[in-house]
């Protein structure tokens, strides 16, 4: 997981290769991730003939997201570190851990490969509608806001824990499976509640493919504030201030 | 993970730097466990309307708290050890690796981290009840205490054979996958008998946000016991003996 | 995972002790695989009396061949490489890491396994049908097709990515458990449309058994079409293109 | 995984600290597993009312063992090798890969730890009855004894692949997981027909405390069988026969 690695030369990515070729990887990396979580809920809707929402369909979800975000991580981890969501890049972004250029590459990607993802999902479907996420009945905005803060922070914190902190250690090994597991986790408590997204580019891919655009900026706001606390709060407390100074080879 | 380089240095543990660090990591380690671990629970009862315990919500109470608890666990292992749970810092306690002081501050930072996380669950449903732990009916005392002590002895006597044992070798690489899996399989036993807590913090938080201290000493009592009890016997059994009397680097 | 040694040696392959003990290890991994993957979908259909498809059945089948194809990989990793998947196998054939001789013996090897395990499992449940794979209602061929090639692309990127990139480091500890659990995610999508089979060989053994051909000709393109691209988008963007010419020792 | 460290020194053995040490751990290991496993069977039932098996109820055996198994061999396998199964004992004898009395006490220790998991199911449980295992209506003693023969073998094929060859390298990480989820999977198939027990000392505790012994000896024979076969196959055709005749190091 050598996501540090890429604060290391913070001119001219746009133009390197490297920085395309990470932008590629972020684009398969999410397409393969919104593919099987957003295709799991459609699966769901066609067997259950839009019941609606339960326990069961919770856990279909949770491994759906779960295992494929791992797989989505483990994929790009040795080529672009694996971010798969921009609140994930805007949060190694506060940590000064990507250059703005860079994530902005990457957040491009991010949002190609949904919407990829989900064109694709509507025409092997026969058409089915991709399902946007919104708030469930009884659910206040300030409530849903503060929900995705939080559950995202979760993941953010978990991504500077295992993959970003130079002293990770041997728990790089198992760093996506983590990422990929608090996601799964967290859909389980708030699935029911905001669809537990965690991430804008998997609320974007939908909003836009079935033009569904109420309380999307949550989607937004929620990920991008719990991303950059959790950033800042492990920077600031955890890792070692001196490396932004000193040319370190880390 | 690092548990056993807390036993390195047992004064002014509580005025170093690192001890105040390891109980904010243990405290947002285990506000994150909380979080999707009861979370999940209420989204069942939503779901279900309150429609009461069945196999797919013991499904997903395993997997939330499986996947969650290895999460915590990881995220904290290079900070505080990843205790996440005052039995675990018990059995760290009465197997002579961490200090009284160190473990005070862990445990007031859990049981603070596990009452947070149940404040935030209140605020984000909407005010929804966070279930206190109980027993379920026909569950008598002794039953349920029994069942707490067994469980939890598995629980921490994974941690040390996984995570504490010097000669661990790269068992430690998959430490925190093992120790949230115990939990989620005993989840799948127990869970219909006393709901599973293995932790006291855990049942501490929705106890004080709910004010429900009906059997809440069973909580406490059960998992202390069983979490001594496998410190013990893996210590005295399984553990060089000789690592608490010689100043060996560790 | 020495997928990538097996590039070594085009000559005389077939002759080799070596290559008959990879197909030796190919029929065994597939055996095993789908020995649970389709007996779990026989399970389903005795416990609900052929009630059809509904979300817990598509739950038990991403956990039974997430699980199933992780060990299958694992077992076969040191000795074939773990493919238990023509399309795999072809993936591999097109970016260079396998000869044509060793790959033929090897998807021989695991369609005989499919086959073996379709017939014991007929013979163990006292002679239940072994379901073939098939399009559900509504779902069109050319829908049917992206999506297999869709899913195949993912599966053999994460092939690419975790065991055969000569970088991947780390990721290799983890790479039999990505690429079971991209299939489990998958199938959570897909198993409601096309039954998400990924695998040439998945479909042939039941469609051999149970004399169903009826769309089987999708369960072969499809993934091998999808597996193809996946190589040849991996091995030209993300590895070093000078691998094959020149006598490195990988 | 020092399963292959056991081979040495093959005299005195019984009266070796370590091999009793050894056999302690295999109780404990064997405890931990069968009581989240056969509690899960004991908990469907309590919230199912005794309504027999369904889907969901596969998922979680398969959970509850899957899970529980990989803690069980996590925490033996420095100690024992964590083979809580008489026909993994069974299988590493076959291959030279333990001694006969070093294997007679494991077997011991493990009928006694499932006994000792029962015993306290029964307790905590406040008496209900432990399930014992049993043929599903329908299914004939040869069905099922092949039935718990290729399971068997799969498992025990997945032992010697991931923690006895001595060339298992990286692999050796993550076999405690591959060794639970192949049991997890074969639930998923065998577990409506045979109860997938795969393991004598599964059976036996809850035979021997319900006092149930039809077709119990399924249970010895089938494993046992698949497992030699498992053990013989890969020991003659994957692992380097001049192991047992040379004194390296290994």
């Amino acid at each position: 997981m050598p996501i540090r690695s890429i604060a290391v030369g913070r001119h001219h990515e746009f133009t390197q290769p490297d920085t395309l070729k990470a932008g590629i990887a972020e684009f398969i990396s999410t397409l393969i991730f919104v593919f099987a979580g957003s295709g799991s809920g459609m699966a769901f809707d066609k067997l259950t003939h839009g019941g609606g929402a339960n326990p069961t369909g919770l856990v279909a979800a949770a491994i759906a997201h779960g295992f494929a975000l791992f797989v989505a991580v483990s994929v790009g981890a040795n080529i672009s570190g694996g971010h798969v969501n921009p609140a994930v890049t805007f949060g190694a972004f506060v940590g000064g851990n990507i250059s703005l250029i860079r994530g902005i590459v990457y957040v491009i990607a991010q949002l190609l490969g949904s919407t990829v993802a989900c064109l694709l999902l509507n025409f092997v479907t026969g058409g089915l509608a991709v399902g946007a996420f919104g708030l469930s009945a009884g659910v206040g905005v300030s409530n849903a806001l503060v929900f995705e803060i939080v559950m995202t922070f979760g993941l953010v914190y978990t991504v500077y824990a295992t993959a970003i902190d130079p002293k990770k250690g041997e728990l790089g090994t198992i760093a996506p499976i983590a990422i990929g597991f608090i996601v799964g986790a967290n859909i389980l408590a708030g699935g029911a509640f905001t669809g537990a997204s965690m991430n804008p580019a998997v609320a974007f891919g939908p909003a836009l493919v079935s033009w569904t655009w109420a309380c999307h900026w949550i989607y937004w706001v929620g990920p991008l504030v719990g991303g950059g606390i959790a950033a800042l709060v492990y920077e600031l407390l955890f890792i070692n201030q001196t490396h932004d100074h000193l040319p370190t080879s880390a």
